[in-house]
């Protein structure tokens, strides 16, 4: 990209979502920033504006930290104001202060308001990215959200977008540490049942929705290396078939469609072998599988991205932290490198 | 232990095998004792003298490397002498020295008859620790050898010398890196195979295994996390039900033993916490469950541990390289830490 483009980009605001107001959301948002005053001309927090000021004044109590202000703004791409600040639109309706750590509807839905919002201006062109704080499956349920989580509200919103039914706009997981990136075909489901449901058209898929992640970010050849099921990738199935029958099919289709993946590899040295610089991403082939050298790698810088939205997000790899929430001790450096994944993918996408 | 019993085990000499002569293992031994001449006159090497002797020379070839001599010596407890030198004690029958990287049944004969040598003296109480030095399964075969590698031979060594039979030497694989040590409830089967099997009983055994060899090196009280099958351990029970109904079981029944064992705990997690120090090691339910972490904090440095059998042995965490074979550029620094890790475990065990 050119000079003028990444402008351009560094203009378009990034949205971080305040996350559910009892959480640590709030206050690693207002960390984050009084860390990275560089970041406060760019990014725009969909909040609570009360929820935001509560989050600064309970930080401000540690005399050693200098904290930018918090400002009210109209819109998202509202003009810039002279002196910085942690620039907050109202985008839930008001609603009494939640006490920290305590789980409620009202905090639910305060959380999905601000992700409903942040979507809306990302999927306008109104910012370039978004960067969701976390929210708390169970609030957004007291709070009758039809969607567990982040993911499928994301979804559902994008395909109400593109007028497509949901289920025409699948959506991958994607774990970042510094140094390794991994997509993962199944998630949250017992290993028998990720076993069960392997199959070439899914882990196809999951290579697709990679390749084109990578090539909207202006990486139009990742090298995407397909991590193997059994250990040393079936060793010929000597060790299991599906390496064979099902896992390579599928790297054979992706390679016919023009997108650089390998594998299947043996998956105990796939990730290391990414981590030195072999493979841009590797594709897991169940929840452990990819998440075990991610965490490994350091929790504190981990990204979460949703890869097959019609918008850049990532996340923070932590929860709502219900039992650190207003205790100002929260760890701000994960949201952080959430942040400039987003930036750095947000650049390359222009 | 005390200064006496340390002096005691560094009297006992440390035994390396050779591996297979076609391979990496004769090269790696010489410049691993090249590099650390501080250990010549603690090992000696049960192997074949002129395969040593040519490693030396091809080693030498290098004007750059400083290399000590190649010494035969009649018996592992043979005196010192003066000079140090790689002692070597001929272990296996004069052979012509085989060609670099093939695979031969003369080769293979060598190897094993290394490894019983090396054995019957550690056995015997004439070696503290054997380290081994890769081997060729395929070689091993041509060989006529009943037992596919290291780990089935030693344990059949090991009944025959306990006079029991080989069942009831069960045995388990500990993979070492620096800061994480996790031992296999299973190895080398499908993942599907791996679930299949999975067994309270199974897991209770490899969690005795792994409390019996840390108590015999010095560590009587280790604590062991005891990893989950599916993700979050299954998150009570709504992905999967193994970490309760199978796994559970046996942290109880180790627990009721007088074993410091905890878990299931969360894969995802648990090797991270590991390497912070809050376990000692991890029982990992699968192979790659255990090898991914371990092979990303560094293949160079890993090192493999046979738990369960009446000896200490350790090796480094590669193969014979056929490829790399005679060429002098192996890196020995997996052997060393087999041969640090062996002599930290026998120091401990005094």
């Amino acid at each position: 990209m050119n000079a003028m483009s990444l402008q351009k980009v560094r203009q378009l605001p990034l949205v971080i979502t305040m996350g559910d107001p009892a959480g640590i959301g709030p206050e690693i948002i207002v960390q984050a920033l009084a860390r990275r005053p560089d970041l406060l001309g760019q990014v725009v927090v969909a909040g609570d504006v009360p929820t935001m000021e509560r989050a600064r004044e309970l930080l401000s109590m540690d005399p050693a930290r200098v904290l930018p202000q918090v400002r009210e703004v109209g819109a998202v791409d509202a003009p810039q104001e002279e002196v910085p600040a942690i620039r907050v639109v109202q985008a839930c309706g008001r609603h009494r202060l939640v006490p920290f750590g305590q789980l409620s509807g009202v905090a639910g839905q305060a959380a999905a308001e601000c992700i409903a919002a942040a979507a809306r201006w990302t999927l306008a062109g109104k910012a370039s990215a978004m960067v969701t704080a976390p929210v708390h499956k169970e609030a957004l349920a007291a709070a009758g959200l039809p969607h567990p989580g982040h993911t499928e509200y994301l979804q559902a919103l994008a395909a109400e977008h593109q007028n497509l039914p949901v289920d025409r706009v699948p959506v991958r997981m994607m774990l970042s540490a510094p140094g390794l990136a991994t997509v993962l075909v199944s998630i949250h489901v017992s290993l028998r049942a990720a076993l069960g449901s392997l199959s070439t058209e899914g882990i196809l898929e999951t290579v697709r929705i990679t390749a084109a992640h990578f090539s909207r970010c202006g990486v139009p050849t990742a090298r995407i290396a397909v991590a193997g099921l059994n250990p040393h990738a079936g060793e010929g199935g000597l060790f299991g078939r599906e390496d064979i029958d099902v896992i390579g099919p599928a790297v054979a289709s992706a390679r016919a469609l023009g997108i650089d993946a390998s594998g299947p590899h043996a998956p105990d040295t796939v990730f290391m072998r990414a981590r030195q610089g072999a493979f841009d991403v590797v594709v897991a082939m169940y929840h452990d599988q990819g998440l075990i050298p991610i965490k490994l790698l350091g929790l504190e810088h981990g990204v979460n991205t949703t890869l097959g939205l019609p918008l850049i997000r990532t996340s923070p790899d932590h929860g709502t932290a219900f039992d650190l929430a207003g205790s100002g001790r929260a760890d701000p450096s994960s949201l952080l490198a959430a942040i400039d994944a987003a930036f750095a993918m947000s650049a390359g996408a222009q």
